[in-house]
């Protein structure tokens, strides 16, 4: 932390800046210059955190220097996070296809799309049945028979399954019939569930609000593994800016500025970051190529007849397209996609 | 609903569209033009917004004609909603200042502010004792004893109160302790919470999300509405832009649009939209000036000592001040302030 | 500047950091702590500046300390900046209302916008020449035939007027026929226009730009004070951001912010921040009660007929219904506004 | 057009719409809904652009239905754009890299960078001679002295150039000098300079703007190509999000949604877009990934020295690497780089 103090800051000011680092166990460094005086603090990040620094009188403002997460750092960890979901190992050389209907409707939906996401070269199963809607009027998801259909449609073709959780009461029954569970953007600051989600042991896939910043996705991680679940996978779906020809905006940049930063493998969601299904593949082969670990994509048997999202869902010919693109490209990034 | 067409729709790509429109019981309006085709849906919104219309082949792009909220329109009920807080009555001439501290930390704290809030003219008291903190590592609050303690001033200085709920297995408890029941901003879309406030009958205190769209927070209180509660409150406190010279962007314009597109009373909150004490005074009254139904203040006997957001609460004094601005300009914009 | 090193930085890159710095006469002052090193740079700060510490080695980043404008910021001058455009003085006790068509049109059109502008209580009238437009198939304005109609109707009916500049080669002949220029949202940034401002001698006024922070609009000030010129009066007109009920946001926080940060006047514009006339009188109200040293509103005969941006245009009638809010509540803003 | 009308517009008030549109030789479609009135209007773009629709009472809303755009559009002109620069061929099978420091400060400097552009496979050279800077205490450039070094080190070493023009008084000047004219971002809406830009006869590379929507930058393209000059290449360099980890947000859903929308080449610049070395040569394999035609990249014989935008510039070696992944990719994309 640095505080930087208001001209004219007078040295009792000062003084009761050092004495409220000292009171918590942190060195502070002084330096005085012509216009500005400046205290640097160093010491234990959470206790120096506690203290309301910004309200003392004669502080201008702080700035942290040390970066608020920890466990998820890159400094902490410097080797890569591999994380299992059944066969496919998110944050390996691997990259991993994650395919799916946005919500499961009925078993045969459920199927077809199952079989068509193996064929293709998925290695995860995605199905929702637990859909958060911004009406009150829209479809909300099939419940815990969707669970179901989702997972026998998974072990029927051998392929493990995600699906989102949106309520701290259901983490253990999703636990039960999914591999993953999955965290929506919605939710990533629902921090009761990101600590009921590091209490079990699935694999959680932690998708990036919309409005969240990289730093904060981080910190939501933070949450998970201090719980003591390390499997998480962090996912970049788009953010929310002033551009309205997409639905949301895709921050590609935000993958390697995460591997920089951390140690967790990081996916994409280009299906409803554009809600667009024309640019889907390209930004699917764009994920690979930035350095994804991987992406998810919504497919549907029938996307004009879909409950939830049709017009980002592809079909099974268009998502077999977009895995012809990524297996040409996927050498030249050193990346193998599953046959 | 319109539709349009792309161009070069074929025939029989109309047909299907006002095919699927038939199916859920809906009229279609067919306008062909030189270069567009145009379907205008009319109908039951519900049953029409069901279909996938984007999805079909040939459609370039689904316009929505009807506002997607109802229960909480103008149009469904022109005159306004007023919301009985205690005596507070929000919506009404009332203009209802909330204030009380961020976090509920003791007795001692609780009951001065309780105190200060009574004696300045505020009509309703507020402190937080489940704290959504973006950090694992920050004070997360009291829990229920915290709201034991909220309930305690509260009474003693005559005053209702108000206190977030995170967990939808909490709003029975807190809804035991407390006069009204707030949803923040993390939480504007979570739909479970918003479901339960809907199946209770004290008050909620719907803040905007960071991210939310002015039609957004009309939709999330139609969830409440729609459940049977008719009591939200909403609550405008600063959307996240690229601007970081204030911690969010308090969107001022929102209050005259509220209030031309909905019953429902709005207030503001400076406190938490601009993170910095000197800007909250001259707020408050632009609140009041744009057509507020109140503010909602933090105030703290001792700001840097507080283990919640002190860069931006206010002394008693300060508070003392801020109150004197409203009631100056009350009387010119036709509001009473409790005395 | 604070430069924060990398963990694991080494002494030699440390050594080349100070070295830089002190190659621009400054002082380092170095605090070495557990984790990380920081160089505290102290000296003159256009120097500095110019010296890329973000691409030494071992540097992690750069943190800015000192504000980086000068002439405009209240350490250099205290007191308010007082502009007078004809009788009207922005900045003092005066709440100044700038009114007028969008665009000018035609002669009856501004001399009767002139009359009403007058009638009811503006002091200075605005009307277009040159119109910057997103599309090249829009009308853009009628060049200096409209400077003279503009400058014909403001002397008619005694007012001092503004019109906006768009071309560098442009100044000269504006500042001939009018009392104010004007240096519209687009061009905020055009530097080009901004030094040719600062070597006139009319006041200016500087708009903020869409996508501009608040720093970087006092930057732009400080480009045309620099030049010579002090007249500058600064303007709200709404940012960019995700919400699309308004068409820009208007960030009221803005004002008492550039109050704390700098001695300029500064007055809102709700016209285009909105472009919707039901909310422009109560974001009128707003800007005063937030501290704003007037505003600028958009007045025609006909609104259904003007050429541009006729939505949000005010008519005679609903002007004067403006202004009385605003006399309504001067007194408690202790502001006069000109009868 | 489609004008959707207020619930209880008269039929006054509808007659009087769909006279307007008469007046400018319109059609009008109406359709009565139980609680809707919609017109469609049908006729000459420009002509009904003119009505300020929006103003007329009872109507609510005005819809754009067809593009604002047209002869930058991809219904306009179905097959893509080549734009020559020398021997680059821009929208073409080749991926086109231009290089170059971000200010030309030297000769020395000039000619090494040239150097190293040429060799490691650049086809065009940058360098800017006129730089926008935020601050008006940073370097300005070099002026006209700067274009012809960078037209020396050009022709040395066979490349073609480009530069950055920011007023329309040096249009002349700069096609004297240099290839190609860059239009900066903040000069996207500088409608005076684009106009200038379509009246000459080199190629024209147009960034868009940091708050530019991509519809804008498809309309500040149809100033130039109205003006007569076809030669228009787009270019991404980010947008201005919330998201402060990166300089900018780069927003590569735009250059798929731009190859649907128009027929003009678009390339990438991830060098301003992010400010940090260390993501160019991901975001640069992006880039190609999601189909642009080409990337600008900054590059300096000594980073660490340089006079403008230090921290994004690559040295030589970085540059190298970076052109090696292009490289590999290119195959897999179909995409040819110039030896």
């Amino acid at each position: 932390m640095m505080i930087i103090m208001r001209d004219g800051a007078t040295d009792a000011q000062v003084e009761e800046v050092i004495e409220k680092l000292h009171q918590v166990g942190a060195e502070a460094h002084l330096s005085r210059g012509e216009f500005k005086t400046i205290i640097g603090a160093i010491g234990d990040r959470e206790r120096i955190m506690e203290v309301p620094l910004g309200a003392l009188p004669g502080v201008e403002s702080v700035i942290p220097i040390m970066r608020p997460f920890k466990l998820v750092s890159r400094e902490f960890k410097p080797e890569d996070t591999i994380v299992k979901v059944g066969d496919a190992m998110l944050g390996s050389d691997e990259f991993v296809v994650i395919a799916g209907p946005c919500a499961v409707e009925n078993e045969e939906q459920m199927m077809s799309s199952a079989k068509a996401a193996k064929a293709k070269g998925a290695s995860v199963l995605r199905g929702g049945a637990f859909k958060p809607r911004t009406s009150p009027y829209s479809f909300q998801g099939m419940g815990e028979e969707g669970l179901v259909l989702l997972q026998a449609a998974g072990e029927a073709c051998g392929l493990p399954t995600v699906t989102e959780c949106v309520d701290a009461r259901h983490v253990e029954m999703i636990a039960e019939h999914a591999d993953m569970i999955q965290i929506g953007a919605r939710n990533m600051q629902n921090f009761l569930l990101l600590r009921e989600a590091g209490m079990q042991h699935k694999p959680v896939l932690l998708k990036r609000g919309l409005s969240s910043t990289i730093e904060e996705l981080l910190m939501a991680a933070e949450y998970i593994v201090r719980g003591g679940n390390k499997n998480v996978v962090l996912c970049e779906r788009g953010i929310r800016t002033f551009e309205t020809a997409t639905r949301n905006t895709l921050d590609l940049s935000a993958v390697p500025l995460v591997k920089h930063l951390s140690h967790l493998p990081i996916i994409v969601d280009p299906s409803h970051a554009t809600g667009k299904k024309e640019l889907i593949g390209d930004l699917s082969n764009g994920a690979m190529a930035v350095g994804a670990d991987g992406v998810m994509i919504e497919i549907h048997p029938d996307p004009k007849a879909a409950l939830c999202d049709g017009p980002q869902a592809l079909d099974f010919e268009e998502f077999a397209s977009l895995m012809e693109g990524l297996k040409r490209i996927a050498p030249a990034m050193r990346r193998r996609i599953e046959e």
